[in-house]
């Protein structure tokens, strides 16, 4: 028994709790997960007393609350080996990525809002996600490049890629590719991500949730042209 | 000689540059700084050069760069003691309350813009930012309480002190109280924070620049009710 407890939310909507949920079953450690459905308003919501922040994935370890997704990675990285890359540049590189995801790209978070579930046409691509994609493209090219690849910082799935995993289901979702050319990096690495057990797993999970939150539906509604559903849970 | 180049932006309004910076310092850590005022609209922007985001801070070390707040602490606890508590527990929270601060803590971030040299009545206060408040509140309160102070996570200036170094600024800069008695642990530690020593010669060094950058400048007028000009560089 590792003793880990990993709260996360909806597998749908969630990009958070996807990020150390993948790391932790793809590096294969042993974890209880449990997930805790968003509340919709006036409904009771257990998360407060879950995680200091009120908001999840938080990691319980004993008496330990880790609630943050990049502590989280950091507290595994401190116990288990392989969550980050052993060769030191490789892991700076790493960490500047995975740091820039987490205070950064903002516009493709709140447009793109994640929902493995559907497929949605943009009603408009503003600037601010067009020079988001081309940062994406370049900074994934990069890694995949200098470090040889399959993996954006070398040979194994390590925290960054993690990181950068629920930007995978955003680009499903959305139909956004980031090359011009067929069969370019970064746009290969968005389809090995998605071909990942964990990732496929992940998945087939949200496509069967029965729950939908009225926030997250509308942020989605408020940018869509069109919607596809594909979510076969009963809603 | 230690390699390290820190570059930074303007004093009074770069928060991120702060964090590093004032980490480095206090710890005694020999670098060398380069300061790369914001460019104004129309003028030659040096920073995409410097770093692969177009921001600062960046650390060059050697070939490597590092061009995130987060990710040149970590690198940094890789090579020199006292970055991060000694003890696993403090450790823990410290890296959670520093990357709550570095993805979080929206509205504080855009309504109350970092400008050290300036005193700004504002015209209005949101419900996010009383929020915002509240939090960075227990959150300071609990890690003060739980690890002895007189610091976030115990008895020495770590990488979480240096990440919440520009919210003393801010609190400073706007007025804003977050304890309700006088001397309480919160409003007691913002005061240690803007008494060390290399708070003070980046505040007094943040009054002597002469540059005003417009979008910084507009982003406080828009907020402001009135506002008091400390800064004696010439403008």
């Amino acid at each position: 028994m590792s003793g880990y407890t990993l709260y996360i939310a909806n597998r749908n909507y969630s990009s958070w709790s996807l990020r150390p949920w993948v790391l932790m079953r793809t590096l294969g450690l042993d974890f209880e997960e449990r997930l805790i459905p968003f509340a919709n308003a006036g409904e009771p919501n257990p998360l407060p007393a879950i995680s200091p922040t009120g908001r999840v994935p938080c990691l319980h370890h004993g008496e330990l609350r880790v609630w943050d997704s990049l502590a989280i990675v950091e507290y595994l990285a401190e116990r288990h080996p392989g969550v980050w890359p052993t060769d030191p540049t490789a892991r700076t590189w790493a960490r500047c990525a995975a740091a820039e995801m987490h205070s950064g790209f903002g516009t493709l978070r709140s447009v793109c809002s994640m929902t493995c579930g559907q497929r949605v046409v943009l009603r408009e691509r503003p600037a601010a996600l067009e020079t988001e994609l081309q940062r994406l493209r370049s900074l994934w090219t990069e890694g995949l490049t200098r470090f040889g690849g399959p993996f954006l910082a070398g040979a194994t799935f390590t925290a960054v890629d993690a990181f950068f995993a629920p930007v995978a289901f955003r680009l499903q979702t959305y139909g956004l590719r980031l090359d011009t050319a067929p069969d370019a990096p970064a746009d290969a690495y968005t389809a090995r991500l998605l071909a990942l057990p964990a990732m496929r797993d992940w998945y087939e999970a949200a496509l069967r949730e029965p729950w939908r939150e009225a926030s997250h539906e509308e942020d989605i509604v408020r940018v869509a042209a069109s919607i596809t559903e594909l979510r076969h849970g009963p809603p």
